[in-house]
């Protein structure tokens, strides 16, 4: 696959998360983001699910270094598990670097060689290719865009993005220098496609603050409660800014709240003056009116900060009827049931709960459709890919695309594994590798198919073992007994079944057969009878002990 | 429980589904309602959920019959359950009845006493109670309030309602007769508390009417592929009413929408010219510009119709670039993911789809706040409980209760199982009935708490059977051997579990003890060496096998 221009999909694509991007020419590989999804409901026990990226492991001598959009989990969240495996260089923004090495340290993995990016250095030669980060707006600090220059010509990655022209750390979005680059001549843009179904232009992180305002200054008698997303630095900024303007007192709850706080306010990305800040131990010494809890938990996820106030399970806060506990968060389509929950149970205690349906106290990262076509004109690339979505998303994004005058023929929807080779003449899919999705589970093992396969045909039907022993005759010594756990088989269903083994041994038709055809036999005799009795399919495990 | 007038909660409250509510004075009790709920993801394996009707069951012979306000299935599914076990009478409108009888009819149950309620016949006397079927609109036909004038005063139950002006079958709600009730003096309201989140009023079903001709008149080139609620007869007509005008045939495409359309069509809530539907074997000879496919599977049901053509599992249905699937409905919290995957595979086959985030082809079937507070200021009730909701909707109705002048202490946020006395003086909590959910599973058979923890635990965690082979002497014959499923252990954690059962037995530890004793020992020992080498807690089982 030499002198050619390859693009490998191998995650991201036609499903949320896990985004990873692999760009190769004559020998040289760069690998855009490297992110972790969350499990699927089809995955009982699985904690993280990462891209397949045994393609980069067999390529190794080849891959010149990992570029970091921005640091959110899915584009960041699969590096420990990477380089533990391929350790090159990581280039990404400050903030990026520093929530990378965070979790390089909690996985105690050493020597990795990291690059900042900023204004002063945010162009890098990496083999054959010529890397530029070009600054966007998105809903974390330190978020870019990239403009690779190959051999074939300049490929646009988008990032996750939005346009927003009053962002809360004065570091605007760079349109000139993106319109610059299109001056130059786009081969290709690959652009963030996750709210293409929105019409219209995306609201500031600006407006949150000012209905953030709001809020502090109807509820002067509560405690204010404030979930949020931990790497979301702009708006835990404009919280602890209504916070000193209310005089109120801030303490952080959840691991990741508490850490990326820190880790934000090193960098002078978080900002507030000394004593705003009381650790969550303290907060009894302060009157309630006059403190705020900034929380994880905007999710439901269940071992948030937040989740567990509402079942009284955090210690230090007990929620009542004098909180305003408020979402500063929107679904994550599949997490309502979870929210709600939290929901439901906050309000059962008497507190107000201000969340998505009632009152929008938040605003997307993401560009909506005008926002989409301006960076479309201003790149105005030859060729388009839409990236960063489900298949409706691409889909839709295809449809823009040509409703902007890209020719149908000039875009392709791509799946993971796809390998589209990029040329002058056009995009075309040469290769689909066979990737699968490695998940991982309790203390980051990977898991399996089947293993899944078995735990999700466990949470439905259970299991059932039966012990048989068997004398020197070959015949049964005593009655099989039976140990049946998420099932319920009644005394006569047992009676049947244990009658049937025994008839079987009794007519000697197992006299001749080894003894794990017999165990074969007999798992097909139980769920034969199960089936038809219960209409149900256990796992079976028939255990047989001989003399 | 004599001459006091009793609400007893036995279902719908804090929860979606499943409602079902007692009213009882001197040994009279009336049920409202007996629905079913779907299972939540804490529920592996089972179907359906109804109530705990035991209750009812121990006062049997007070019950005088169950009313059924409409014939969703949350309203009516668990009667087949119930009236299996009491047989009492029925009271329903022409449509609810219809279904009612047909449920009973698949669950081979006989005898059961209905009466149809319609506009000739709608005050019943039951036992102390005089009841009144009150017309109100709603996402099916045949929907009812009830005013129940009871001897301590008049009970309204709005059940789920709306307010159309302009209902498709042109059967208005009868807000004349509720005013009038309202003015004879009702002691206490219960009302639907659906949609209390949603400021103003809900649009009518007619308007829906309209956004389904535009989608006719713009995709006169496709067929087009429309998924609604079978029970929604109202919009099936509009459907079929677009059908007509833009001269295509009609096929219907899911078990309960070829059922439920034929009951409708049958009580003339259903109208359409002759030779408009065809059965969906015969679409082959229609082109498929004249063909509307009319589907279950708006909510993404795994066996729903709409779910197998979206994985080309429905014979006779193949989704290409030439269909336009319209979702005309709204998901149901907790379904995001199931319909957004049905999307994404119909996306993938190139066809159109039309979702909520694009266009909203559908309206609530329940009143927002205007028509809430007009419903409560009809009534003007003394007393009000907020019921058909989660507790966030419970607590928000009651606060739009309170701004509608009604005292915060003459309401009262009730839970499942609360029995609430109501007299001039006011609502009283008098007890608390211990109530579990019915959970049923596979052929309809009832499941239990503990089987469904086993499930739960078995999804994440698998199960691990250790067999010991224990000689005549009290030590083991051989070596330990395992049977794992859910789970990867390495050879590694196998032999230390192996060796630490050996040295244990070797020691003579378990000299002295029952073999149920040793059990627990073992089970400890495997379950401490996996928590800590593998963070993961499955079902363990030790099998002793002694000589």
């Amino acid at each position: 696959m030499s002198k050619n221009l390859y693009i490998t999909f191998l995650g991201g694509i036609g499903e949320i998360g896990k985004n990873m991007t692999a760009i190769e020419y004559n020998n040289h590989i760069i690998v855009v983001d490297s992110g972790l999804a969350f499990p699927s409901e089809e995955m009982p026990g699985i904690d993280y699910v990462i891209p397949d990226y045994s393609y980069l492991v067999h390529n190794r001598e080849k891959i010149k270094g990992i570029l970091i959009t921005h640091g959110h989990e899915d584009h960041i969240g699969a590096l420990p598990y990477v380089l533990r495996d391929l350790p090159v260089p990581v280039y990404g923004s400050s903030f990026s670097i520093a929530l990378v090495q965070h979790k390089l340290r909690e996985h105690k993995i050493q020597g990795i060689e990291t690059h900042i990016v900023d204004e002063n250095k945010n162009v890098f030669e990496l083999g054959c290719f010529r890397v530029e980060f070009v600054r966007v707006t998105h809903s974390i600090a330190g978020a870019y865009a990239l403009s690779i220059t190959t051999p074939k010509g300049i490929l646009f990655f988008t990032g996750d993005f939005k346009i927003d022209y009053t962002p809360v750390d004065g570091k605007n979005i760079d349109l000139a220098r993106i319109a610059q680059i299109g001056k130059e001549g786009v081969l290709l843009l690959l652009e963030d496609s996750t709210n293409v179904e929105r019409e219209g232009y995306s609201m500031s992180e600006a407006s949150v603050g000012k209905k953030l305002d709001d809020l502090f200054a109807h509820n002067i008698h509560k405690r204010m409660v404030i979930a949020t997303f931990a790497s979301n630095i702009h708006r835990v900024q404009q919280i602890i800014d209504c916070c000193v303007k209310y005089n109120r007192r801030v303490a952080f709850a959840g691991r990741s709240m508490i850490k990326i706080a820190e880790i934000a306010h090193k960098l002078k990305e978080l900002n507030y003056p000394k004593d705003t800040v009381v650790d969550i131990s303290q907060i009894h010494s302060i009157p309630y009116d006059k403190l705020c809890i900034i929380s994880t938990g905007s999710q439901g996820e269940s071992e948030s900060a937040l989740t567990r106030m509402s079942k009284d399970e955090l210690r230090k806060v007990t929620i009542t009827d004098t909180d305003c506990v408020v979402f500063s968060s929107s679904p994550i389509p599949g997490n309502e049931k979870l929210i709600y929950n939290v929901i439901n149970n906050l309000c059962k205690k008497g507190a107000d709960v201000i969340y998505k349906d009632m009152s929008e106290v938040h605003v997307s990262g993401h560009a909506c459709r005008e926002e989409l076509k301006m960076m479309m004109s201003l790149v105005n690339p030859r060729f388009f890919i839409p990236v960063h979505g489900e298949y409706r998303h691409l889909k839709q994004h295809i449809d823009l695309a040509e409703s902007m005058g890209i020719n149908r023929a000039n875009t392709l929807m791509p799946e993971i594994g796809d390998v589209v080779e990029i040329s002058k003449l056009g995009l075309k899919k040469v290769n689909k590798l066979t990737v699968g999705t490695i998940m991982l589970d309790g203390s980051f093992v990977q898991s399996s198919d089947m293993i899944l396969r078995d735990r999700r045909n466990l949470s439905e039907d259970g299991f059932v073992i039966v012990i048989l022993n068997v004398g020197a005759s070959g015949l049964l010594e005593n009655d099989p007994t039976f140990e049946v756990r998420g099932l319920t088989i009644s005394q006569e269903v047992e009676t049947i079944i244990r009658n049937r083994i025994r008839q079987a041994y009794a007519s000697g038709e197992y006299k001749e057969m080894a003894t794990a055809e017999i165990r074969v036999c007999i798992r097909k005799l139980i769920a034969r009878e199960i089936d038809i009795r219960l209409k149900k399919q256990p796992i079976i495990i028939p255990i047989i002990f001989e003399q």
